[in-house]
């Protein structure tokens, strides 16, 4: 959480670090998502990775964009549940060479991922409307969607597919 | 991670390594919710965080009766992301006075517990079906409803009450 978070006085500064989380959140998804493209040997798993990178750079720019709207300065605080849910995802990978296997854990990975984005983002925009900041609302929204629909995507990658293959 | 996951070959060894993470997190939440409930200063939120420690206990006994039905033994596997997503809550309480903004933090960061349970219990309760044990699925689906409905309700206290006083 580092120096940033003792200054959580008021509803806007509780705001602005969960804003700070998710940029921070983002930016580790940016460096972490090629790598799980990398490891995913379903190409149809490989490619959703792949798009979603690419969705991720947008969400970070997002973010940078309510920064701006918000008139504070984008800035990162490192916290510790992404890592967490990251550093869970790359050991379960190392752990496994069956290669169907290694696809239904790292759909279930990349759920988590989203799931943690889902009610950050679900958080934040009804601070912001609360807040007055319905435009911040409205942008992060659009991120919000972005997340639950790839979370959906995957679900559906899994069960009608994925799975099959690792239980077989 | 531990010594359990180097042993991960089959789609069922996934299964019951993800059943001793939710174990793990799901002992972890019994120790976890007392102090959130403490630090909470909103008698609605406290109940709530009462009322969801006795579900919780229930979920324990879930797993450990799934456990049994699938003939392994009850162990839980230590996992870095809910203990990085209870670090992260506990941190953050730790940095606010503010007793009104303190509860919004507190409800995002059970929320962000519920929906790491959530994510887990979905994959579980696919892969259980697809493994043929729907027994096992129906148990756990049990918890799943039950973590989705305080979800839920936790976004309907936050929105109603809680992030109107700490905006306030």
């Amino acid at each position: 959480m580092g120096i940033f978070s003792k200054d959580i006085e008021t509803f806007d500064d509780l705001f602005v670090h969960q804003l700070r989380d998710v940029y921070y959140a983002e930016k580790q998804l940016v460096k972490a998502l090629p790598k799980m493209a990398e490891k995913a040997t379903s190409p149809q798993l490989k490619q959703a990775f792949t798009n979603h990178l690419a969705e991720t750079k947008g969400h970070v720019s997002r973010v940078e964009q309510v920064f701006k709207m918000h008139g504070v300065e984008a800035e990162a605080v490192k916290c510790p549940a992404i890592d967490g849910i990251i550093e869970e995802a790359n050991d379960i990978a190392g752990e496994i060479d069956n290669k169907t296997v290694l696809n239904a854990a790292l759909i279930a990975a990349a759920q988590a991922v989203e799931h943690y984005e889902i009610t950050r983002y679900g958080s934040l925009i009804a601070w912001a409307k609360q807040l007055g900041r319905n435009d911040c609302a409205s942008v992060l929204q659009k991120t919000l969607d972005e997340e639950k629909a790839a979370d959906k995507k995957l679900t559906t990658m899994a069960e009608s597919k994925i799975n099959l293959r690792a239980a077989s």
